[in-house]
């Protein structure tokens, strides 16, 4: 029932073609999302201008194409993480402008360009292997409308490395900072600037890492308080939440 | 040695009183944080108001007492959390106008008012036994300058009363949303909102809950992509970042 | 907003003081629970004839008799779980009616005593040190209108004595089998009977019972399908879904 | 010794062939099973109307359709679970009426099509990646004789697609809801029915879910109490559960 | 139903009082354990020369006494683990010739003295700190007619300690070895003989001993083959063990 | 340095060609193991009757059969674990007389056939998925001299399986269960038997048996206490262990 | 047997007292210790100085005192660590010169104070919470001989503070670094030296730091490749093994 | 901006060229790492006389053949650890002297031979699966200028293998211990030597040794104090680490 439905139940009533109490019986029973008034969230990824999102994991390349094609014939930015480049191959057969991120696996359609939101949002890692999930977090947050700058192999085992980027993260609005095995970089970072960090841990390390934990519990005992903390390896949780801190 | 010193080094080379490489030397063996402008973080707290913090766990009621009484003279918010209603009593005989919550154990000196930020801060708690946790990160936004709006008893078991709050939560800037037990409540909030929300598991249950580790896993899985998750019982942390995040 | 003003609004457009666009504005911003219909569980609790139930664990004597008491007032029985004596005590001086049962800890006043349901419930646990949990879940299927039957005593390592109970057994329309240490007594008696078995692994143990764990990943592993787990030392929630399964 | 033996053998005690002393003597050592009246549990699969069900994990394509044509025989209905394309295709060989769904990898034989029990089982999912555990768990209710709804893709991210399917949800008389990640869903259906809800954890998710425990352990600390938890991807054990609470 | 009720339905049988098919009913019916026959381990204890167990942890004083005391009357060795010196007391008023060992907490009624068994069991532990577990180990072998040897303070840390009893540890036919921290000791007692050890993991340490885990899991993956182990601190399940082994 | 070497020292102190402090400074100086009288364990495989073992899993099928054949030019009976059949055609090329056990991947050469020991050993597991790990304990303990029996199927959910075996269970001198999942079968075995039970736990299982963890921690916790454990699928070590307590 | 004892058997050989033959059977059963050639490691502790050390946890007072005190009458340093002030008492009455450190616990004698070692050892921690393991550390460190520097509150979120004490860390030979929280301390005083790095994690911290481990694991995957790590609060070992490193 | 241009900005200050406070505005914005004093641990490869390491997994090929020659032309020795032969035969391409060492993994250029340190370094392990790790640590060891002494096979449960190398363990200055399974080794190892023994858990194992956790517990709760551990399979920390060790 939309609200056409609803007016013509109103009209019913005003024209007395219905009794007050059969509408509202009526009304008691309507289901619930249909009244128009009460879609709680369907208007929310539109506000915040978040692309249409994909998560390729265990779906067929065929799977993928399709969705992302339905997806791009909105006129909306589209993106699919956790893709390969026979998933990309499949796609780009019918999305021709679709860019291939191969390092992330994320698969790009980018219509709206546009910056939005109060200053950059910085990308940080660790290590070269964190590169993965450091560049899903930048691909995201720069889709959804966000300045993004890079800062790579900044391991707290050299500080001298990231005391040299002290100016860009002290401009950044809202930083994001991954990596692996011990996890200390987020709490070193956040101690240099008064801007809110995102932590990514990652599943970079071997043995007593077990999958990412070591570097997990790191950061959820971070003794910077500006911090917060999301799933292993979830890069794209990451980039969507700096996006929505950086322009709420 | 601060600027002044620093201006003098140079003044000498200027006046040639000093050769370039001398001060050269000096500059090479000056301690790093004495030079001034490499303080790095140091004015960090100031910049964001935030209050000086007390962490009163393991300290003893008069260890408390002279932080705070220090703190205090310096005519600054002060914030000691995890107290109880013996170390409020050994400060509040050197400091009379500090309050205390004694549900979460915060004692308060107030003595700067005026809030800041894009909005309110809303801090929702599943049941009444999350209150301490939510009165803690409550506490320390509305002491660092937030305008805070407490939502309590709105477990994911009876969506109606969390859908009856649905105004207030879409009107915060940033959401706090305190769980035990399974820890749901931040997954459905943040589904809700557009805004950031920080997730506080709590260590509220038994059994298979671990002390909070059921809550903490299931935060950080959270389906809704604008979440990021504190340390288990973190309150002040969770606090302080919402207040980081509606401030920057 | 309560069904007499939603009548009165839908009398105004009858009347045509309101126009149907207007009635529809009006509509779209009404609280959602206050619209009447959308009281989506509130009259659960009455529907399964549930006691109100109050956890006692960290609210003081003076809490639980105030919450005992105001419930009393409603005519209904009233459960408090998880007390001590001297919470029964500081109930007892405001309802004379309740009873206390020691081992679990469970306040009861008892009001309707008519049994509902398909069948008896029988509530099984393996040895004297499960006793607290399994009364926890007996007490509550009893008040909720289930006829109650207790087998204690009944560990794996004596199968005799569980084989001599085996008629008692298969009459129950539902089980709920109690069980630390390695958690093998659920297994077992789901082996032997047709009905739903609710297992509750207790912390009953030491060393490598790690708290329960151990009886609890038993039991999720048990290779008898007619067995589901609940929390550990749950024994209300056993006792409630126990009702709930016999009942609907 | 089936009956006829024992039978016999009182007949000779009877015709005093048979001394009452000797008869004892032998009676003492009869096989247990063998004594007709002690096979406890033999019946039990036929009195709940179960298909004999094979666990194909671990067996060999000639293993399973061996064992599938053997319980064919028998002119029930018969259910093999976690089986694949070739599997299917060798049981296919010998019962030419198998169906196979590749979803969740079930082979199904059907013969007996009548619905038996309270009500309809309803089969909720939070995402399409839990579908394979949904969809065993409902070919499973299926094949025990149970009518089942399914519902999907209603995870508490966007409460309104859950809410538009409550009066589904409000006529099951049984419920089933599978999901991963965070494992939220269970606690936000249950609490809008009054019907048991068994909650089935599944492995979908990444980093943190650590195989599916993220899940379980959100639903073992569910608030809402009409719920019980099965092991991690176990859809068969929660079908089988749910047309047991149904027909009982 | 003991064995003179099944005497009397055979005689009845022969008497023709009851033909073989309503014997045959009857038959069916009877509660299993009364058979006489079905009795399954109600001898166990007494074959295997087992003194009564009481488990005091959790008990009352006054439980204990009386437990105590009823075992007591039957004129057999009785043991009480896990309890204290109040405990102990309580036992004393009624049971004069209990004795109490009050490091391991065990309350001791020796009445029978005589060995069995092929040859001594030892017991060895690493430190003074897991003594309490191994005079557990070592009262219940010793309790259960077994000649018992104690080697303490052998860590590996110190292998010329260990060796220099060589001979003891040879000649004994069953080894139980308690070590905590690292639980290093079996693996090289084991090394040194060809009987079987028992591997007890105790509770002593701190930090990433986990409470006895380091110990547990080191030992479950001991190099020597000769080694099973029990649960943590489990001294008295131990020592029945060895006795077991050495008696059958 | 053997023991004639050691009399040819003593001699020379004898006949004066060495002086006892130059004796002295010789023995203080010779390896440990050289002295013959300080080899702890050497003849231990001997005295045990235990086959050379070679652990395959990690070697070449070539390193395998070339350990193979040395220890076959022995004498002895050669047993290789977690082999498969490509390394048992690499053995059979060089020992003709090798046999395979494919569901365990045990090689065995039985040159000696001589049984030993006071009794059979049994061996019992829960379903035929655990087989593999029986095997290779029924393997063991048959090639280092036992009769062994084997009992399979005979899981707790079907009791009446179980207590058909109670005659054989009983006669066993020692038993060995294995069993996944929940690993409630050794408690219900020990609790029917005298007899000292071997329990392994076996990986066989999903979700949240966690690989074996499941059933480990339900048998270390068991109530029975003639038990120990050894590691998951350790099938070799139960039977080595079981033939030490058989033959000691 | 000691050397003397040796001496006097060659030469009984030699005298031809004793024949070559006789004396190999003695020495074959001579007591492994008591040969003096094979007292393995019982000057270990002499050669590195170390003081004899009781660990007071678990023990009473007067085991303490008595301890110390036979240990005092040897002469050397004296080591008690983790007592309180009570057992300090007990110990004063028989050792007045015994000093306590209240914070950490530690009961010291000195009476050996001259330094040896290439250079200092630097003691340094990331809170005041961690001073009690930091000066167990430190007072270990001392009490052996070598020169103690101490860096206190030097947390990675303040990184001037660590970077002003960079010279004192250079000069050390062996550095200790204790944190407990997220550990990232030592990874990052580890990239500004080329020593080696002794990791401490404490159990400072709450929720989420699972009373260290999260700082453990930390360490264990430290990107600094000069780091190792100790027991969790383990300071006592930190400070051993600093001094062995110091000092070989 | 490295010295010479600060020295230039020092000359203009000397040459009124610039003033004093425009001077300290400059030195107030360099970048820190440039100013030639900050390079914190810039220089410390070379003073410990580390190769240039590569950690080859996760990289292809080409990307270590290219890394690796840019390091060559560097003229210091070089290492890639965790590669392959293919990883190898890429490399020895463009560089005809590496060398490879299939076992661990390590691709190995040796420009500079000569052997510093006090001593040799010690690399013990407990089986033949350990010696991937062990030659790990070893290459690395050695490649920076240590002595290297392998012992292999030399299990806690054979101790006289392990004591028949005491003497070169004695002589060792420092020792790396590698173990899986129980992690025994080390314990036992450090109790006979005087020198520092890096523990090294390995991941061999099965079962419950949860990929290396077990043996890594053990270490860390190790009874001999001259112990620490690196991570799990960590063979290169620890061989960095020894030389570290060896030759501050």
């Amino acid at each position: 029932m939309d609200q056409s439905l609803l007016r013509k139940l109103l009209e019913e009533v005003r024209d007395r073609k219905l009794s007050p109490d059969d509408a509202l019986t009526q009304l008691r029973h309507l289901p619930f999302e249909d009244l128009g008034f009460a879609k709680i969230d369907h208007h929310r990824p539109l506000r915040v201008g978040m692309p249409e999102v994909i998560y390729s994991s265990g779906k067929t390349p065929q799977q993928v194409a399709e969705i992302f094609t339905r997806m791009a014939e909105r006129g909306a930015n589209v993106l699919a993480t956790r893709a390969d480049s026979e998933k990309f191959e499949a796609v780009r057969v019918h999305v021709a402008e679709a860019e291939f991120h191969p390092l992330s696996g994320c698969i790009v359609l980018r219509r709206k360009r546009e910056k939005r939101g109060r200053g950059p949002v910085a990308v940080v890692c660790a290590g070269t292997s964190d590169l993965p999930v450091a560049e899903e977090a930048a691909v995201t947050a720069d889709l959804m409308g966000n300045e993004v700058e890079q800062v790579c192999d900044v391991g707290v085992a050299g500080l001298h490395r990231l005391l040299a980027h002290r100016d860009l993260l002290s401009r950044a609005r809202v930083l994001i900072v991954c990596a692996g095995m011990e996890g200390a970089l987020p709490s070193v970072v956040a101690g240099m600037v008064a801007a809110p960090v995102i932590c990514v841990p990652t599943s970079v390390g071997y043995g007593a890492s077990f999958g990412g934990l070591a570097a997990l519990l790191g950061m959820l005992n971070s003794c910077s308080p500006n911090t917060a903390v999301v799933n292993i390896d979830n890069g794209f949780g990451a980039g969507y939440l700096a996006s929505v801190i950086n322009q709420v």
